[in-house]
């Protein structure tokens, strides 16, 4: 009877799922845009609000950001860096300062130009006081390395001032034209490290390190793995001498830049004039790097695990690890399924996972699995009166769906094990898969259909930015790093047929 | 000779303290707002900025804020609440929608007016692009209650909606003329909580539920006695019903309003139209609160507790809960000691004490005494190599300044307690002084020359906006609340003779 009665939930499951979900979510292979933008709001994870370009991260989303800046910041203290807080606006003036950044950055931002309204004078709203004009326009932090180099210049005198390692939790505004939730907003939310060293070695070890953490974090947390590498002139930072990055595959065999970590060199020094008195007692420029990553890292954890029934969420940053649902029928039932539910709840937090008791009475149970299927919820339990005479319950995984009746004996063990292999298996499935679409191509025929199979393609390029522009221009393909962790080899430019030592990663990318 | 030793070092280092001290930092009763702002430079808490209003919060002082939201945020946590992120910007129609809103919020802020830059056809830097005007112009958000509560229009369609339980870390922007670091920034950091309800009641509850939050947090964490009370008309927030606040005192004895709590009643839900579907099937509008504390804490922490030596941090607060400073001389002593100290380092950290061992050689230790003591730390370890041979420290409080040698048999057990007579000492000595400047007047004389004396003023009102100006006009001193947790009694109103149900709270303020 009970195994009829959980049978027929399950059934019900099924038939919930395929109506909710089929009803909701577009599938990858239908749209694979649609499905992003359906799971991004479905999942209630963000939303485009009335400003143009700029979203609500809503408290499910902000949750799991949460749990990522707190993995995040845990790691740059344990390396050393302390957090600090720089003003939203820089004067405009600054942005002309060094030469390159200004091209790459202070072009498409919001500007303010007044510090005050006042009542119409036609008697409708308010409008913008003429008379509030300020002397000097006033930008919206793209990102912050002028404002914070001008401030460095009084913190550094001598050797001893340095290293200075900050980071900065931020909003900034870039004025992105076409936008998409997490992936490009106008307004997004990112951490930017700024560091300031005594030498040049000293300075490039700083911005490798932050790779580094970058891709422990991703790897290790985000159960995503990436590729570690160097960017190319083209799409290095505007005011870089280097930029390292770490590249992702999206689920559509596209790139997704994860992370960037840059040597500055002395540029931001020079025009901030920062110096410093080093040992020798001789004044000389300060060396920097700087690194960030930010809220699109939603958007990759998102297009990179998640499935057409919803979320997957890799257990260490998932904001619900376990949820349990009660299978009831009568008022009987319900309290003596929730007693036993909230004994397994205590016993699993006990060792600290993050467990929900989903004991909504407006709910059936087909619906609460369709909706923490959709959340990607990495365990759930189920619960029924049967359940509370044997023992057991069923659980589900949500990374596989497989589904287990097992008993509560060692359950905490036995969960904490699962919630291991769950991480585990989501970071191989993306392995595998970005393993199964990575080729090399030797010719330019190879390439332009390798490239359209979304295809991380390995080729050898002559290293020049023309080549590289015209790959682009004809296959929408860039080259994603000269990855890090490759060995040299000699080889033929794929389009110029120039020598190459080495070959670098075309994709198409986000 | 190793007494002798330690004594010397205490010579250098009441030396030390005497010479930085009254070269560095202005006394209290020489110049209080001097010392202020001295302390918040010299103590590396904060400074201004190249933008005119916009400090910079320096890391020392950004690890104390983030101590402060991490215990607000956790009890923002357990009494239900969510984090989300909603948009910097605000259409400037928005502050039209609630009448009294825009009267208190849309004049004095920053509005973007454009969304580009480019280069000066004259070649020299670059400048706002006339084409790229934007349609309505955006404000940078001086609080969020407009924006959200439009977002949540479409949140909200039933009582199973509700209630809403949303919080948000975050930057804003008020244009204010005269700035002072953390008391009154054009940009600031905050939180804000906006919550909705289906009932009068349950919104109501919620706002007085926040207050308390609030005054837990300061008389808990802050080691901070707040008055919880209700605002006059006058000193309402623009849109709110009703205003609970707590007030505390500063050592000039001015109040400051450390925190507030919003009762909306149903403004913002009529103003943006947010309906929802009662249990009865009705159509009604949602019931609303909103409540926030702010970077100015760190104002009311600094300028309650310090003393002219510099900070004084409760425990609770303190990024360093302990500093260790080693005495030595020979690099065999050194290396001794260092031994020695570390040892007490990791002994203390195994009971997740946060403690510095301040090993630079670069600094003698009369030095680095008078730099912690600036900074704060609530505990000082000094160890020589007498010590070492005695088992002994010499442990210094920052509060009392008292100095006491030890055995370090049981260190971890006396410096536990340490800390926390510390932080009930540092309440304690902040209460004995509000009472101390706390009176009751009943005469307009009498209130004017204890208002002069700095003093906390209970005095009978006549409850009109009107008394409340003129008294406000003649003396400067505000109504800072009507207290919450004290019985009504009959009087006459100390300025207009009317008859008055309760005292309230007279005070100038910050």
């Amino acid at each position: 009877m009970q195994f009829f009665f959980i049978f027929a939930c399950v059934k019900i499951y099924k038939y919930y799922t395929k109506i909710t979900m089929a009803k909701e979510l577009t599938s990858r292979q239908e749209n694979y845009s649609q499905w992003y933008n359906d799971l991004v709001t479905k999942a209630d994870l963000a939303e485009n609000s009335a400003v143009r370009g700029c979203m609500v991260i809503k408290p499910y989303g902000y949750a799991i950001w949460e749990f990522m800046h707190d993995a995040l910041d845990k790691m740059f203290k344990d390396t050393g860096h302390v957090n600090a807080y720089f003003p939203l606006f820089i004067p405009k003036s600054f942005f002309s300062k060094e030469a390159s950044h200004v091209e790459g950055f202070a072009k498409e931002c919001a500007v303010v130009t007044h510090y005050r309204l006042k009542n119409n004078p036609n008697g409708s709203g308010v409008v913008v006081d003429p008379e509030a004009k300020l002397e000097e326009e006033l930008i919206v932090r793209p990102t912050s390395e002028t404002i914070i180099w001008d401030t460095y210049r009084n913190w550094i005198k001598s050797y001893r001032d340095l290293p200075i390692l900050v980071n900065q939790w931020a909003n900034v505004v870039r004025w992105e034209m076409r936008t998409r939730l997490f992936l490009r907003t106008a307004e997004f939310l990112w951490q930017e490290g700024h560091t300031a060293h005594a030498t040049k070695e000293e300075a490039m070890a700083e911005a490798r390190k932050m790779l580094d953490v970058y891709s422990e974090f991703a790897e290790k947390y985000m159960a995503l793995p990436v590729i570690r590498g160097i960017k190319s002139a083209n799409e290095r930072f505007a005011g870089a001498e280097e930029t390292f990055c770490i590249e992702a595959m999206m689920q559509d065999g596209k790139a997704l830049q994860a992370g960037t970590s840059h040597f500055l060199a002395q540029n931001f020094a020079k025009a901030f004039d920062v110096k410093f008195l080093n040992k020798e007692n001789k004044l000389e420029y300060v060396w920097a790097t700087s690194w960030g990553v930010s809220t699109r890292l939603m958007g990759a954890l998102i297009m990179a695990h998640s499935d057409d029934n919803g979320l997957v969420l890799p257990p260490k940053i998932a904001p619900i690890e376990v949820v349990i649902v009660p299978i009831y029928k009568t008022d009987e039932q319900r309290e003596t399924v929730a007693n036993y539910c909230n004994e397994l709840k205590k016993r699993l937090e006990n060792r600290r996972m993050r467990v929900k008791f989903d004991d909504r009475d407006t709910q059936k149970p087909g619906f609460k699995f369709a909706e923490w299927e959709l959340k990607g919820v990495p365990v759930r339990i189920a619960a029924g009166p049967r359940d509370v005479e044997n023992n057991s319950v069923e659980i589900a995984r949500r990374d596989t769906l497989e589904k287990n009746t097992i008993t509560i004996d060692n359950i905490e063990d036995y969960i904490t094990n699962l919630l291991d292999e769950i991480q585990n298996n989501i970071y191989q499935k993306a392995l595998d898969f970005r393993q199964s679409r990575t080729v090399k191509a030797d010719t330019w025929e190879e390439f332009k259909e390798q490239i359209e199979n979304s295809m991380f393609v390995y080729a050898h390029w002559d290293g020049t930015p023309e080549t590289e522009q015209k790959i682009k221009e004809e296959t929408k393909a860039t080259i994603r790093c000269i990855p890090l962790d490759d060995d040299f080899e000699d080889g033929k430019c794929i389009y110029s047929g120039q020598p190459s030592k080495r070959r670098v990663i075309f994709a198409r990318a986000y």
